[in-house]
């Protein structure tokens, strides 16, 4: 990563160029290019869409027709203080008034001029005052790339694939003006594809996405998250672009802050089947304990902060335990995560124990003590919060998962302000130069909750957008 | 913050640049003049010794000859699983164990090659699990920067005070090579002074320290902390050294990551004299509450992150209580706080609620149902440890404080690796640059424990300066 000198003559020209196409990066597209300026959209992979492809596309906003329908009374005032909580505050308010203020509006974009369909639901989501989230027709967010995709090709521009960022360039105004790309990029290999210069007469547009599977970035900022945590994203989410901008002058905010899901398995790869199973199955009804003691470690109910820390300072996959009961009770299912043999069946506590080496009267303690706890309703140890449908666990077969956290979101990324400019060390926008959704910082501060993300991709997408015509 | 082009000549050359004059510049000066080289040692305020001056002088260190004749066990593995536990596993394990593994070489260095004197006595500080902290005699960090400089002085060189970094320097090998400074440089007007360059044969070692003053650039970080929050810092803990390494390159590591006091009033500027009655009086035999509710809000002997953040999060200063019989069992001093009006006596509880605007009742009922929890030894609502020799609130005068934290360590900054080198994005070292101190980031974590501050100066600072001769 070295300075490249700005070349005699640019090889192409366009007044916007946006680097990404997930949410956030084809929101700004197709605003740009309704703007009227010429657009090049540049992704790196093969397909295109980034991680929002695999994203489960549900959709918080405030204030939808959706939740008046359902009686539900939601203002951008209430989100924006759950998300400051969540976020412990370290979030910029400025950047979540701002999602706030525009998710609705957008929301009712997707709908009246991208024609995305939402099922006529609206659920409530962990750290979510009220129900406010909102689930695309086909329960996926590939349904709503897929939309802008198909609005893409009808405003004329593409998604130019295999075309990997590697310098941004300023002018000697400190003005960004152009990138160099490589040309028929093989992700990871750097010094794949042809080099080749692209000038940007209004803007570059940043929308890269995270760093969650970048394992050296990411361990630098959080020395836990070695090769031995997978990530729930895809192997594309690297940090080479946000380097790229913090190496260009940008003001780096949150690295830090990588929130892990705790619901994952490390017997399969990525997000997988098992966060069904032990989300809505084993923390509910069934206990989670350390192998290594045979002992309980912490409430299962307990944020995804909280339990993922918990289980990672172990240093080893914890077993999740249920029973028939918990499972007919939950309304979910375990028998995909059986045929994949993520989760297994036990006739018999001592099988358990034996399986996975936990101590076995150790184990036999913990669930007699859970047992109880769930009759008395009330747990003395961790405080978890004892369903009024819970029963004690002694309803064989017992179903086991072992439970190893994923890297699932990275809050941190490059500072931007509300109009969705890039900020300097100094804090002052670096012209020409624009960021929206996971490459960015400060939205959701130390913790993003569940279903903010497409909405802050879209809202800032659409901003950084339009404001490239005034660039 | 633009590129300064390398000058056609310099107008002063050295082999080592040491900027900041703190326990860990001095150091760095010390050992890469012993190993032979010219050094120049800049300094932008007109006294020497940073914020280092006004330290309590207090050193964790393993394994010493003042442990051993207290019969206190202590190893660097001990030392370094301790700041681990504090640093939530965010620390870089590498540079944990050079400190811990330097330390007590280092403090030997202190006392045989300084002169610097310690108290017979080591104190077990909150989070360290058995006591490693050693006492200057004069109970003050000066005493060792005094000895420094004594030294600095007989090895021929001295602080250039008023010279404030404007720019790091690099050669097109991306080798730093110099610095522009602002000769007699009025804190905190940048363009004031005079610019020099000054090149650097060898290296450039900086130790500036933290940011806990710098209210634009901590409140990037943390929002909470704008300039309705104070700091026990001196005002010259600026950001602008740490700015002007990233802009070169460096890798910024955990800038979020702020460390709180929740001792401070805010009746008083800088650390000043109520952490000694809120921490030693207050937080452990009596009771905090929010002034708007009359309640308390958390366990008062909870860490200093946890009641930092409760009492900041409620927006506005809490309310200290402590009664005669508390001062008087601590056996800490309250009487110059009351003569500085930081405390105030009251004779009846009804005269604080009237006094703070504190809901009487409310605040009635928070005092009895704590007296009663002392009573049973047992705190239902925080799972506050009752000391011993604790008894119910009940015997006036009642001594009360204003309770709002000042921002007191910035964990974060940039990286280096253990050989005290400054990494770059791609975690490579950037050559002929080092870095020692509070500018760096990792060492400490999510938090940093207390007496692990001057240690680390001294060990990275000497390790940097050593280095300085291999350059």
């Amino acid at each position: 990563m070295k300075n490249v000198s700005l070349p005699e003559s640019w090889e192409e020209e366009t007044e916007v160029i946006v680097i990404g196409s997930g949410f956030a990066g084809l929101a700004a597209a197709i605003e740009a290019k309704n703007a009227g300026n010429s657009v090049i959209i540049l992704e790196k992979m093969k397909g295109y869409g980034g991680n929002s492809v695999i994203s489960d596309g549900v959709v918080a906003v405030p204030g939808t027709t959706f939740q008046e329908n359902a009686g539900i009374k939601d203002t951008p005032q209430l989100m924006l203080e759950d998300m400051l909580e969540a976020g412990l505050n370290l979030n910029h308010p400025e950047l979540v008034g701002t999602l706030v203020e525009h998710a609705a509006d957008t929301f009712q974009w997707t709908i009246d001029y991208l024609g995305v369909t939402y099922r006529d639901q609206v659920l409530r989501l962990g750290g979510h005052s009220i129900p406010r989230s909102h689930i695309t027709g086909k329960n996926s967010g590939s349904e709503i790339i897929k939309k802008q995709i198909e609005k893409i090709k009808s405003l004329g521009i593409r998604v130019r694939t295999r075309v990997c960022l590697e310098n941004i360039l300023k002018d000697s105004d400190e003005h960004v003006c152009g990138v160099t790309v490589r040309e028929g990029y093989q992700f990871p290999d750097q010094s794949s594809g042809v080099r080749k210069f692209i000038k940007a007469k209004k803007c570059v547009v940043l929308a890269t996405g995270g760093y969650a599977s970048d394992v050296e970035f990411r361990s630098i900022h959080d020395p836990r998250l070695t090769d031995n945590v997978d990530s729930t994203n895809k192997y594309s989410t690297t940090a080479e672009a946000i380097k790229e901008a913090l190496r260009i002058g940008a003001m780096p905010i949150h690295l830090s802050w990588i929130q892990l899901g705790p619901w994952t398995s490390p017997d399969e790869k990525f997000y997988g089947i098992a966060p069904e199973f032990s989300d809505y199955i084993v923390f509910q009804f069934g206990i989670m304990v350390d192998p290594r003691t045979g002992k309980r470690i912490v409430n299962e109910l307990d944020d995804r902060k909280v339990m993922s820390d918990t289980i990672l300072n172990t240093g080893h996959p914890c077993i999740g335990i249920a029973d028939a009961r918990g499972v007919e009770v939950s309304g979910y299912r375990v028998d995909h995560c059986l045929r994949k043999d993520i989760a297994k069946a036990f006739s018999q506590i001592s099988d358990i124990a034996e399986h996975y080496e936990i101590p076995s009267r150790e184990l036999m303690e913990s669930i007699e003590s859970y047992n109880s706890y769930v009759v008395e309703k009330l747990d003395p140890l961790f405080g978890k919060p004892i369903l009024d449908n819970a029963e004690p666990l002694s309803n064989p077969p017992y179903y086991c998962i072992r439970i190893w956290p994923k890297v699932h979101h990275t809050m941190g990324g490059v500072l931007i302000n509300g109009e969705a400019q890039v900020l300097n060390l100094s804090k002052q926008p670096i012209k020409g130069f624009y960021a929206a959704g996971e490459v960015t910082g400060g939205v959701h501060g130390a913790s993003r909750l569940g279903s903010c993300a497409i909405i802050d991709c879209l809202v800032f997408g659409r901003i950084a957008g339009k404001n490239a015509a005034k660039s």
